[in-house]
Order: structure tokens, then C-alpha cells, then sequence
């Protein structure tokens, strides 16, 4: 059996034919890859890097079944030897990257892939499919939660409309990251110990004679888990009848938690059900939105005073609808210890390995970057780290919580041009350091020499 | 092991907490579920209906594994008696459903779920997760085939920015339902045999002392897959390269089939390269192209006369960066024999089974549909039918050859008005059955008469 999510066939063809060439020339040596995001979108002022531990785990496990192999050769496309070294191969390079939960910009380098030339260009694809997903998925979150500013918790429940199962999964990983409570995806809490939360869907008051009935049953059956939808038919009648079914399970011993809206004018409406549920003695049932719920209108919500204590965000979160990818890439940047850049029209790259230091202004917050070659020592502080040698994380996969935290702490240092909606990616300095530019200088005239 | 991609706990925590519900009420009718588009997108005039099979080969193994089964204990938040039932829960339901790879429109059901309620709302979110993104894909490749319209040969290449591993897999799907020639990803043709195709990148190019060495290793390392990319460093100099090598290589009986541009001014540069080639003895290697390519740009290159014969397309195409989601439902229209609704402000639906009849003119163009009840009798092609009885497939699962060939014919009946990119969604006449309205305005009487 081929594991689609851990197969190095989870790649393009080019990778494997170039794999071929290399063997072929006998190129052996370690090659330098950076992968960074060219331009950010209009719509991200900053990025929020993250997908490192699933590539270090997608590295550690690299390896070609007999399975995968046997494929390979009947295709008869690559060379005995080709795959024979493919039987035995294994990731042994080093890793350096930003810590998950790091804020980052243009040109900065996300992770770093040093190793023999054919290990570090196999794992291309799979390491930009799973870091672009990610970092897109945990910067929409993390605007989410700069929207919500404390005001109101956030809950991923997008796996539907996310592109395909491991989307899913994902979204609900890099959200969590980013500040949510967690996800509505079952598979996640059981994957990832992410927690869960749920609520109940209009077919389940369709299904019953009556609305009444419906929200009966459910606190009957899910005792502890008592959300009731109260918009099927109309909202402030759903409201009276959770008003009603509360006081019912109250001398059951069964608290009605929360109430859900899912469609209509959800500024009145939660001011208006807030009003009923106070009014009636229930000031504690709290009041839950979901229905294609953003940042935008997170923030148009709370800031027009609407008593809401928790959102689901789905579709467009784990779409990243208005910046569906990033414009990135994994570069050669080195090969053989020799700085190596192309100079394609729009897509010139810094060549050589790379470091960013970070200035803090004195209330802690980030004031500006500089892009550097990698020993260089400026002021600030240095951003990248090395996570694996020799094809081993050098320290344990960190928890979940413990990526959380450190993006939490990456969302107080943000600068307030950089906190609202419509700041745009222009907002932040970056600079490149002087080594940088003349390590850039001196690739352009060894190429020009070349020719 | 628990296989993300057949999990029936990839699914919302409220799927089990209802089914909790159902199985507290002792809830076990026959629902109905259909799933639909509410509402096309602006820059899709039409949708392609996909996924289908996987969905069927996800109902049809169907089942919680032991290990499932304990994480679900474990959670304590169900009763003991849907564990028990969840042991041996199969789907054991009816399907009906659009073939893949047919055309339709807001409102027209794709797939029709009967079956006992549990199981039709159990498997809610993994049929829209499968059958949202596919639908996205192979609408928007069939798109780009619209644009190209025989003139070039399309390639998925956009698996390294898919969300996520599966969304990769089901692109290439997807796009080669559509009509696109194959992808660059591997996987693809180890488990569905979808052609596959690839070129170099330039990290071959760069990782070499010269352009030219690096297109002599690959050409004699992969003597059948031989595209140069020539635009590393200068696109013209490149492709001055590329014949030197075309010469070099004929010598040892080796074709240079293809040369790539992936920046630039395409069309400029395309039609300077093919003049090059032409001149220089080698009007038989072909121009391939790549670079945020989609239906626009594949349109706007080709009808100002780029001499491109084949385009990969990436990004754009495996993200549906223009339309990211489709607003869509799953809805329960009947339970227990009784038609169902819900009213919630601006997400009406139509109660009942539904059937679509299309129309067509007299020299096989599509003119218009009508949505209408299951038995109803119009005129017209009926489209929806029958695949899944008891859980079981009907018909063996169509290959996916069988399936682009329905798909190749349905585009050819597609009308003038939906083949253009500037087509918008109201191009195309639905209309309601008056069997439909009636049945609408009577469940909505008994939905008034219950309160």
C-alpha cells in the first residue's frame, strides 16, 4: 500500500528525471535550497510561517517502499541505477528554518534544505506543498484573531470546503497554531490532540416534527455538548424555543451552552437573541456565529458592538479565498560551496545561505529586518536555526501548544501598521545587508564570465 | 494505523454528536440529502460535475477501525450505544447522482443520498470534500481547454502549491477528466495511471558549470524526455543553447523534443524562439510554456498567435485562484417520507427528490434546463441517475478515460454563450417545474401549520 501522504511519489516527474541527470553526471555534492515567498499578497501584510514539523517528520520518514519502486522500474523511464540508489536512500542533510509561529516577510527564508544534491531537490514539491498550505492557512487565522482581539474565541470549521482530506487536517493544525480553540475535524483531535468542538446542523431540526423536539433530543443525547442552531426556520422563534427547552434541561441538570446563528442580519439578530437570553434569565448561554465568517467580518461584527462569544470560521479560512497561494519558491542557492542564483526576467534571487536579523523598538514590538549571508553579525536578533543535522531533528517535534505560544508571543511584537485589515505588505521594512548584495554582485559577474 | 483519506472521523464533530441524537430519538427513517450549488461563481458560466468515484469508493468502504472505534470511547462523549452501532455501521443507502463530467447549474443536484438518516448525515462532510474541490478543478480546467480550444496541449503542474497532498492527487484527476493530457505528478500515475509529464528546473541548469552541460547530462540521461528549459539566464542565448545541443544530440540519435519558457514576455520571446528553431533546421521541436498560466493567458497567448504547443499549468489551476469554493449544500429534502426545508433567510432550498431535464437545440446545443420532481415527465434528456443501490456500485466504477470522454462530449454541447471567458453564470436558462413549486409551497404550508 502506497501512504499518498508520506509517499516520495507525492512529487513531479522532473524532480525523478533530474535525479536521473545528476546521477548520470555523477553530482554528488551538497547543494543549498531556500524556499521564501517572493511577494507577499496584497491582502497579508505579514506571513506567519508554518508546516516545519510536518516536513521534519516527511524528511525523517523518507524512504521508497518496495512498492514505490517496483513502479518505478516498470515505467522504465529512469536507469538501473537510478534506482537502485533510490532503495537505499534516506534524508541526510541539515535544516535550518524559522521556528513555526514566526512572523516573517518577502525574500526571508523559511526553511533551508542543505544536502546532497539529489536528496534536497527530490523533497522539493511535497516541502512547498506542505509549508505553502500551512503558512497561507495560519496568517488568514492569525488575522482572525488580531480581528477578534480577545473579544471572542475562534473555531476552525472549514475540512468541508477545504481542497481535498489532508487540507482538512491542516487547517485545523495551522489554525490552532495561529489561536483557535480548536477545530470542528474529528480526525484532528484524534491525529493531533487538537480540541473539538461541534454544534448541531439544520438537518437535524428538519428531521424532527418540531424545532422543540429537535433541540430536546439533542441535549438528551449530548448532555455536555449543547449548541443549539436556532435559525432554520426563523431566529427569534428559535430563540424563545431555546429559551424554553433551557429552562426544561435546567431541571434536568443540563445546561443549554450556547445558541448558533448561521444566516440573516447577524448584527441584529445577536443583539436582539442576547436581549431574549438575558431578559429570560439565561445571561450565561452564550452566542455563537458561523456562515461564511472572515477576519472582515469578525471585526465588522465586534466592532459594531455585537454581544458574540465565538465564531466558526470555515470556507474562507481554510480556502484562504482572498490569497488562495503564495507566490514562492525553493531555490538553488549553493552547489558545491559555490553560490549559485538565476537571473530569469521578474525572478532575479538573492544567491548564498541566508540569515535575517530582527530589530525590536523599546516596547518590544518588531521594528524592521535586515536579509543577510548567513555568519554575518549584525544588530538584532537572528531569526533562523538549524532543526536537523545529518537527517535528525536535533531536538524533540515541538507540541502544539508550545508552537502556539511562540506565535502568540510573534502576534504582541507585531507593529500596529501591521495589525489592522488593510495594512498592506509595503507597511515593514526589509533590507538587504551589504554582504548580501555583493555576494549578489560578485554570482552575477561569475555568471557573466561564464558566458 | 487510521488512513486520513478513508477516516470516517475526517468529519465535523456535530456529524456524531447528531448521530447521537438520532440513535437517543431512535431516529432510524430513510433521509434524503441532496447536494447542490447555491450559487455559481462570477467566473464560472457553468460547473463541471467530478468525483463521483472516489466518493462511491469512499461510501462503499465505509467502516470504523478498532483503533477509531477507541479514540471515540476514549472521548467519552458518546453513548455506548453508538459506539456499539458504529462497529458495524456500513452505507447501506441508495445513490443517485449527475455522471461525472457532466455539465450543470446553481440548484441542480449533483449527488442524491437515501438512506438511513445516521448514515446519509455521517458521510456529509467527506462527500462535499471530495466532490467541492474536483468540481472546482475540472470546471476551471475545462476552462482552460475551452481557451485553448485544440490549438495546445495542457498539462497539470500544479501540485507543489495544491493544498495539501490529496488536493494534488484529485487536481491531476480532476484536470485530466477535463481533457488536459496528463500532470507532473508522479503519484498520479502510480495510482490512477494519469499520463505524467515533466521537463527541468533550473536548479539543473544552475547546479551545472554551463546551460549547455546541464541540457547535454539530462538529454543523455533521459534520451526520452527531453524538454530544455531555456530561460535561466537568458531565454535567446537559451535557446541558441538548446539547438547547439539539438545538433549534438542528433549525432547520438537523441530528439530534443521540447524547449520550456516559464518567464518573460511570452509571447514575444515564443515567437523569436520558434523562428530560431525553424531556422536553424528543428521545426520539430515544440514550444512548451509555464508561469501562472490559466484560461486567460492560455486565451489571450494563442489568439495573438504565440507558437505554443503546450502549456503547464500550476498554480492557478490546482488553487482555482479566482473562485477558491462554491457556495454549496448538502441538504435533507425528505426524512421519513416527508418532504423537508429550511427557511433560514437568504438559504431557501427546494424540498423532495429532484430530477433535471436539459434541452437541447437541433444541432445538439445545449438550450435549457428544468429542475423538477424525481418522477415527473418532461421533455428533454433526464440527467440524474441511479449508481449506488444498497450500497453497492451499479456498474463497475468508470475508468477515467470513460469519464473525459463524456466530459469531451458534454463541451461540445456546450452553448456559444458559456464557452467565452467573459461568460457569466446567467448565460444559461434553469427553470423551475411547476410539479417543483408546488411541492415547494406545500412543504412550506406545513412547515407554517407545525408552528
Amino acid at each position: 500500500m502506497i501512504d499518498p501522504l508520506k509517499s516520495p511519489l507525492l512529487t513531479d516527474l522532473y524532480q525523478l528525471t533530474m535525479l536521473n541527470g545528476y546521477l548520470y553526471a555523477d553530482m554528488r555534492q551538497r547543494a543549498v535550497f531556500e524556499f521564501f515567498v517572493r511577494t507577499l499578497p496584497e491582502t497579508r501584510p505579514f506571513l506567519v510561517a508554518c508546516g516545519l514539523e510536518t516536513c521534519l517528520s516527511f524528511l525523517e520518514d523518507l524512504r521508497f517502499s518496495e512498492e514505490e519502486l517496483d513502479y518505478l522500474k516498470k515505467t522504465r523511464r529512469f536507469s538501473d541505477n537510478l534506482i537502485e540508489e533510490l532503495k537505499t536512500l534516506r534524508f541526510t542533510g541539515d535544516v535550518y528554518a524559522l521556528p513555526e509561529g514566526t512572523i516573517f516577510f518577502a525574500d526571508e527564508p523559511i526553511i533551508r534544505i542543505e544536502a546532497p544534491i539529489g536528496e534536497a531537490q527530490l523533497v522539493e514539491t511535497r516541502l512547498i506543498n506542505l509549508i505553502q498550505y500551512q503558512t497561507l492557512i495560519a496568517t488568514k487565522a492569525a488575522r482572525c484573531m488580531l480581528a477578534a482581539n480577545g473579544r471572542a474565541t475562534l473555531t476552525d470549521f472549514g475540512v468541508r470546503r477545504a481542497h481535498g482530506a489532508e487540507a482538512g487536517l491542516l487547517a485545523a493544525r495551522a489554525s490552532y497554531i495561529a489561536g483557535f480553540i480548536g477545530t470542528s475535524t474529528v480526525l484532528a483531535e484524534a491525529l493531533y490532540g487538537i480540541p473539538i468542538f461541534g454544534t448541531m446542523a439544520h438537518s437535524f431540526v428538519e428531521a424532527h416534527d418540531t424545532e422543540e423536539e429537535a433541540f430536546i433530543d439533542f441535549c438528551l443525547a449530548n448532555p455536555n455538548n449543547t449548541t443549539l442552531l436556532i435559525d432554520t426556520y426563523d431566529t427569534m422563534e428559535g430563540a424563545k424555543k431555546a429559551v424554553h427547552v433551557a429552562r426544561q434541561m435546567a431541571e434536568k441538570g443540563i445546561r443549554v451552552q450556547r445558541v448558533r446563528l448561521d444566516s440573516g442580519d447577524i448584527l441584529e439578530l445577536s443583539k436582539n437573541v442576547r436581549r431574549l437570553l438575558d431578559q429570560e434569565g439565561f445571561p450565561d448561554i452564550q452566542i455563537f456565529v458561523s456562515g461564511s465568517m472572515d477576519e472582515f467580518s469578525i471585526h465588522k461584527l465586534l466592532d459594531a458592538g455585537a454581544p458574540i462569544d465565538g465564531f466558526g470560521i470555515g470556507t474562507r479560512l481554510d480556502t484562504s479565498d482572498d490569497a488562495p497561494y503564495l507566490e514562492c519558491a525553493y531555490k538553488l542557492t549553493e552547489y558545491g560551496g559555490i553560490p549559485r542564483m538565476k537571473k530569469s526576467a521578474g525572478k532575479v534571487s538573492y544567491p548564498g545561505k541566508k540569515q535575517v536579523f530582527r530589530s525590536y523598538d523599546k516596547n518590544g514590538q518588531m521594528k524592521g529586518d535586515i536579509l543577510t549571508v548567513e555568519n554575518d553579525l549584525l544588530e538584532g536578533t537572528p531569526l533562523i536555526e538549524q532543526v536537523m543535522a545529518a537527517g535528525k531533528r536535533l531536538l524533540p517535534a515541538k507540541t502544539l501548544q508550545e508552537i502556539a505560544s511562540h506565535t502568540r508571543r510573534q502576534l504582541e511584537a507585531l507593529p500596529f501598521g501591521l495589525r489592522t485589515l488593510t495594512a498592506t505588505p509595503s507597511a515593514y521594512p526589509v533590507g538587504i545587508s551589504p554582504a548580501l548584495e555583493r555576494l549578489k554582485n560578485e554570482t552575477e559577474s561569475m555568471l557573466r564570465e561564464r558566458k
